[in-house]
């Protein structure tokens, strides 16, 4: 039984494009769905889209209501139920606030990368620190080229990227959400 | 060091719908892009893309052509190199004979299911097969609501649904394949 509530958030800004600058991703609707899926498949508590730009919450904002509230939900109640994980805000500091809020405590927060930084937590190891301490994990997931150092820098914890079994490292985030949910909050495969 | 060739297939026919009619469901160019990032990933030799319809294929190619020849894959190489894997083909005979004559040996089909059947192999034991032994394994993957179960009940092996952390198990094709190459073929993570 995991000890610790886990929550995560799917940032925007900042983040590098494919020249290393500093941009704003748009918001994409297939994030949406999978993600949410894959959070609510491994139990997370809440799911954030942080997103600095109004227009883009109005955007996010309709599609999160036809799947919340109106015919999507209806016709499709499993993708409501993974729908209800997911809250919209403007920046990082809205969501350790939102969570400090429900769980009374600040939450440890996690950034994933696919480049390799220093002083990496392991998988193992945040595993365990997830399932057997009572504290609250908020794990940040990047878009575009990955999140920008100066956010990296600013965070808790960064998680070893994920090495497949080639130097190629370019999975979707969508794939890199469940392949990381899976290791840190799956049943344990590997010894079953 | 893996010894077995692994391929993988994305099957868009014979599918369950939503009221488990058999149906017949179109290609996704997300599931393409994804998908292939994932296997470039975890080294797959190779990815069919297996559908009926002939307008399909029309669709399908152009997409492929883009990102293997056109401007796509100038724009982004890393892109390119994974969408060299993808293979367009009508039906699953078509992909286990491409299969033979590439490897000179049958192919371990083994197909993967959100629903529990009996007998289905461990993640634990497919991969212990598949980094010792000198085979090939060919691991299908349906769309929409799931693979018919005739054609399940013909394939070699069926690998046991991927169990999250909640009754839940409605997670997209892209976050299933993600999460099973990396069971099968990723790093010992949970080991290290």
């Amino acid at each position: 039984m995991r000890r610790s509530k886990v929550y995560i958030a799917l940032l925007h800004y900042p983040m590098y494009n494919k020249n290393m600058d500093i941009i704003t991703t748009s918001i994409t609707n297939l994030d949406l769905h999978d993600i949410a899926r894959a959070a609510r498949t491994y139990d997370v508590e809440g799911m954030y889209i942080v997103h600095p730009s109004p227009n883009q919450h109005k955007l996010a904002g309709e599609i999160l209501a036809y799947w919340q509230e109106g015919y999507g939900g209806k016709y499709n109640n499993d993708r409501q139920e993974a729908f209800r994980l997911l809250r919209l805000v403007g920046d990082l500091p809205a969501v350790t606030e939102a969570i400090k809020l429900e769980t009374g405590q600040d939450a440890v927060v996690v950034a994933t990368d696919a480049r390799p930084y220093s002083d990496t937590v392991k998988y193992r190891d945040l595993r365990s620190d997830i399932l057997e301490t009572d504290r609250s994990y908020l794990i940040l997931f990047g878009t575009g080229w990955g999140i920008a150092r100066e956010l990296l820098s600013q965070c808790d914890r960064i998680l070893e990227p994920i090495a497949g079994t080639s130097e190629y490292n370019h999975l979707s985030v969508r794939s890199a959400v469940s392949i990381i949910l899976d290791r840190l909050l799956g049943e344990a495969w590997y010894n079953i």
